[in-house]
């Protein structure tokens, strides 16, 4: 049985929820609520001392920060691992696209917009960041142009890692109507087996 | 042989010649000189759709960009890789800690200070940046408190996606001094055999 320290509509905590509910596994979850402070308390400090959830807890009671790399643990064996390690790697390429090139622009315009409700504030913000989550949008869909997964053509740990923001991304104001490659991959992870909203 | 994209003062491209040199493996250099915009020429974006430098080119013409997926790829089945599964989630662990709490903020003023040379020109960015690198630093320096490595007490790929930017923050107006535990690791990962330093 696993745990998960969490704040249940974030896209990086939803990754492992879903995952979690794609290979069948079960979790309790605990809701850590960032927007009064919970992450940086002394007590949480002592769980995930960089102070970022979510966080996995191993039945045995070790612990995984940071999202892709508890990701990466969930996936490993199943069938959302590839077999073969140039894929593999490959997987992890996309992870490191995700967290480096997507999520600072995506994920962070979503939560000002959509879950601190201040896009007057950053308005300023949202405006440089909206371009370069614009260009990520432009990498995925030109990949997805003539694949229906993004390594080897089968569903991975990277379709999950890049779904959990892309697929809310208009909750931080982008426009993902010319992205007919990316809406179509959106319907092949919705039709998975075990599939989970990020409100479930 | 593999063949290296590359901007040789990048910290992310110097983890890739650094765990080459470590585990015996020898590259074609080849410069992509980003500071003259040759990262987004049509050509280049071929080789890599996302615009950016380090680029992994295997012997058999495949690609790998995204510097943390290509060293994992290197590292995998040496010595920089453990051989239980937690720990190498742990890895990965900290490759993303790196890439999302630290490159960010150390690199980028390294790269602003050091590189171009237009320190006065971001000095507003600059200071927002530092707390974020200092909190980096920190995280880092608590966890080397009773350790010698990042993970399972031996060296791995984790400490060389980290030494890649810590060693050079100074460059980007970090203070190290008193970070001791930071330091004494710096001294252990420079004592490896086939070590090179940044402007090798």
């Amino acid at each position: 049985m696993y745990r998960l320290y969490e704040f249940a509509s974030s896209g990086n905590c939803y990754k492992l929820r879903l995952a979690m509910s794609l290979l069948g596994l079960s979790c309790e979850r605990i809701e850590i609520d960032i927007l009064r402070g919970a992450s940086r308390t002394e007590s949480f400090l002592r769980i995930n001392p960089n102070g970022r959830i979510p966080v996995l807890e191993l039945g045995d009671g070790r612990r995984l920060p940071e999202s892709n790399a508890a990701l990466w643990y969930l996936a490993r064996g199943s069938y959302l691992e590839p077999s073969d390690p140039f894929e593999q790697a490959q997987v992890l390429q996309w992870m490191f696209f995700e967290q480096y090139s997507h999520e600072p622009f995506i994920a962070t315009s979503r939560y000002w917009i959509a879950i601190l409700g201040a896009e007057e504030t950053y308005r300023a913000q949202l405006e440089e960041k909206r371009p370069k989550g614009y260009a990520a949008l432009d990498v995925m869909e030109q990949h997805l142009a003539q694949r229906d997964f993004f390594v080897g053509n089968r569903v991975s740990a990277a379709d999950i890692a890049l779904y959990a923001y892309t697929h809310v991304a208009h909750e931080g104001g982008f426009d993902l109507g010319p992205y007919a490659g990316i809406q179509s991959w959106f319907r092949r992870i919705e039709s998975l087996n075990g599939y989970i909203a990020i409100t479930d």
